[in-house]
């Protein structure tokens, strides 16, 4: 009988279709054609206008030779131009590399050589870096297309031959575009700061964008047309796939060019945005906001953050400002959020102290993913459940990236064992909730942003007054994190903090240069490693 | 650059799992253990132990032989036990065949032997019918497991050699079930009511199951920790999947054995139901309850409702008692719903009669499904969207059953042409919303049951007395519709009306029993068609 429900029941045009996040976009436009999409200053576009710029700049894109595979990179603020990049750029076959705008020159030329990006859509707000990222590329010679927001004015200049606008006024808004072959198809790469060596592409697939934009809908216990607030940069995992999962339910992106605390306050009011991310930096922006900018919410918003567990004072303080704030942790090669700290009602009794302990954990795995566990990587064999024994976090599921471009290594390397590691230290408790006790990478969290301390360290090096130097995160309440370097000057050698900083402001990215140096010997080990526990508690104490 | 994104990035166990209701329900049980997952009568399970006894029942059916592709029959009212096997058969490979409980012993006797069942679960309650139906079997000798309500007194008598409790009481409660293989797999099997000829058991997989769980979550709007109520009988396209939704989302099912409007409205507030589903049948249910048994609801609870339009009254009515009503289509071979009244808010501000005009359209597909259209069967074409061009109802995606079982020319001919072909006739808006207007396959839905009427009418062409016999639909307030027979009596024969319900009753299971008879001249075209057009004008008027 086995066979009897496997023969004669394949799978035919009408009951498989590849799974894709482009359908839902052309649901929202069939079904809520009317409806807001996108507001962006004062510009608004309806879904019926969306999916028909969508299909415009697939439509372009295809006709400057992009199909099945090509990279298109977007160096994009979160705009109408971003948006319609996630469906537009999958609609002809196109794989969407979205830079992160904080990057150097350096980095983002090594991104669009690496990706062999064909078309690069970049705003003029970032053009001193991309015009320098173009003359620093070994390979790449991407067509150049300039978005010219029609509603900021963002300074820089045009670079390409031609700008966003025109490049799509003349796309067809009926563009016939193809679902993908195979829901395994790339649909974006994301790359991720290493800390050693070259940054890594994480591969995306329709399948996992499609899976976790309605795993977000679920988990955020969204409703039909939900007003979605963009404070988390889209070209962070792909804005963690809500660009995508707002499709799902027909909601309306509230874009937003710059994270400030008035125009934050104005659009929650005015919009009556429903839902926002974003790291915990926002929330510090949110609560700091001066008097005169902030409004009283006649509804209750759902903050999701990352990167860092929110502090028991600015939970008080987001409740009071009217926010229920949900943590959620997950990486680059997770799509972005594949944990949620799901709140069980009874913790609400608990004392503040206690509640807030509860919600900085990292939590339990979404249902769109499949596994999650924090395993020892030597046995890998999961850790007690005792809340102290410390392992590896580690997930399995469809919302774990199909791997890392052009690097089978470093795939291979990842998914060990047929679980991908984090790289996560943490513990498993009693009750199934994870929880991150330090990661193994030496990363440096600050702002949302991920900073590599060796990367810190590589640049300290360079300079010739530098004998040793070791980089660690400080605590940080505006932050989360900033990075603290610890050096030990050459003997007869002379520096200065002031010195330090114009060595590093030249050779990193801004966001990526210590806020505190210290002069000091560092402590070692008797082998001579560095102790960077150490370290860590002397740069509280700083 | 198309090979980069295809190379090196395959398939393992970190980054892709099929995709299977049941790490829902795992899920739900690390997450929510102690939250209230099933309420039967005086009976409470928590998810803990909802996964347990579904784990139990898994590990007994194993030990019992069942494995991948053995079939498990089910004769059950909405129990505990019924949710227990959506979860417990397919985790030990089986497949859950759900029996309707109002067929008759040959219908059921057929689906054993077509379904080769292994075992079959069967309430007391169904006794006499399972008992008759396992003597008439040709083939299959299924191992016979008999539940006996412990909440419910329901008559009948004890056929098998084991009660459900005592079978699953031996099982193991941290049973290693196994994901499937292939999500494609099979997951269940439901015999759809064919109009000619024996039932089709159509076929559902993991794949398909897994998307339209989530699918009514979204669809439904179902926040986490819903209530839901039984009032849809689980038999019915696997209770057009919620079985598996709520533990998506950790809902609560409360069982329901009886549709009654007193237990229904003991539910509604008691249990402070927020979802419940059904056939137009409950809603006429709860709105003709005798005043002492209905309750004031303090929140608004949301109905689906599937088989025919709500009328204009009932919607009001509805409204009126504290309930806001969805329209939904589909079929069994779409997993149930797969389409539905999407509702825009413009809308409430029309006039009662065009609102329910608006509300009587089936609607727009699912966002788990890819495709709907009205498409004219003979030339493949879409019709136009003018609300008046009557063509085929035609899906295509990944909700769409894997076939018909044992039935590939069915398969083949439901398949046709790359989308799969209801047999519903309708028109398409030109707003995209689709309209049924009427029925190709001579389909009478009575209660939320399909009724064949050529299978009536072969059953009256049976009686010596009748010459020719047509049965159609008659619309009926509280069945949606009934069936009504018009009888031409052979010459010189006498046949009375209760000569012909007796003789209906004696040959059909009672639901699809005329509930009107007519004697008279049947209308026929010159080539001596009968005219069911006419005659449905004359039963609206009978």
């Amino acid at each position: 009988m086995a066979r009897a429900y496997e023969v004669d029941l394949d799978k035919n045009a009408a009951n498989y279709q590849p799974l894709t996040p482009l359908t839902f976009l052309a649901r929202s436009a069939a079904v809520y054609p009317e409806h807001t999409a996108i507001i962006h200053g004062g510009l608004r576009y309806s879904y019926k206008e969306f999916y028909a710029r969508a299909r415009k700049l697939a439509s372009a894109l295809a006709a400057a030779g992009i199909a099945h595979g090509d990279t298109v990179s977007a160096m994009l603020a979160n705009t109408p131009a971003m948006l319609e990049a996630h469906y537009g750029v999958p609609m002809c076959g196109g794989v969407l590399n979205t830079l992160n705008t904080r990057l150097d020159a350096q980095v983002i030329a090594f991104s669009l050589d690496h990706a062999e990006t064909k078309v690069l859509i970049t705003d003029r707000e970032f053009s001193a870096t991309v015009k320098e990222a173009l003359t620093l590329t070994k390979s790449a010679k991407p067509l150049v297309i300039d978005y010219d927001d029609p509603q900021f004015d963002v300074g820089g200049e045009l670079l390409g031959d031609m700008e966003y606008e025109a490049f799509i006024a003349d796309g067809d808004a009926d563009f016939a575009w193809q679902m993908p072959e195979d829901e395994w198809r790339a649909i974006s790469l994301n790359y991720t700061s290493g800390t050693t060596g070259n940054p890594k592409g994480v591969v995306y697939h329709h399948r996992g964008a499609y899976l976790l934009a309605q795993g977000n809908a679920i988990t955020a216990s969204m409703q039909k047309h939900p007003v979605y607030l963009w404070t988390l940069p889209m070209f962070h995992c792909n804005g963690w796939c809500f660009p995508w999962t707002l499709s799902v339910i027909g909601g309306t992106h509230v874009c937003l060019r710059w994270v400030r605390a008035d125009a934050i306050w104005q659009a929650l009011a005015e919009h009556r945005v429903t839902h926002l991310c974003g790291a915990p930096i926002v929330m510090a922006t949110i609560l700091n906001a001066p008097d005169d900018d902030k409004r009283a919410l006649d509804h209750v918003v759902e903050f999701f953050t990352a990167a860092a567990p929110p502090p028991e004072a600015v939970l008080a303080a987001m409740s009071e400002a009217g926010f229920n704030v949900t943590h959620l942790y997950g990486l680059t090669e997770t799509y972005g959020p594949a944990v949620v700290n799901d709140w069980n009602a009874a913790w609400d009794a608990l004392p503040p102290g206690e509640r807030a302990t509860k919600k900085a954990r990292q939590g339990v795995r979404y249902a769109a993913l499949e596994g999650l566990d924090v395993i020892d990587p030597e046995t890998m064999t999961p850790v007690p459940r005792d809340g102290e024994t410390i392992g590896e976090v580690m997930f399995q599921g469809n919302i774990v990236m199909k791997g890392y471009l052009k690097n089978p290594a470093a795939s291979a390397e990842a998914f060990g064992g047929g679980w991908f590691h984090s790289g996560d230290l943490g513990v498993m408790h009693p009750d199934g909730y994870i929880q991150l006790k330090d990661r193994s990478k030496d990363i440096i969290i600050s702002g949302g942003e991920n900073i590599s301390s060796i990367e810190v360290e590589d640049a300290l090096y360079k300079h010739p007054a530098v004998q040793a130097a070791a980089v660690v995160a400080k605590p940080d309440d505006r932050w989360g994190e900033t990075p603290c370097a610890f050096i030990e000057v050459r003997p007869g050698a002379e520096l200065s903090v002031d010195e330090v900083m114009a060595h590093c402001r030249d050779n990193l990215a801004r966001f990526k240069c210590p806020r505190h140096v210290v002069f000091a010997e560092l402590p070692k080990t008797s082998t001579g490693k560095i102790q960077k526990f150490k370290l860590r508690e002397m740069a509280a104490d700083v």
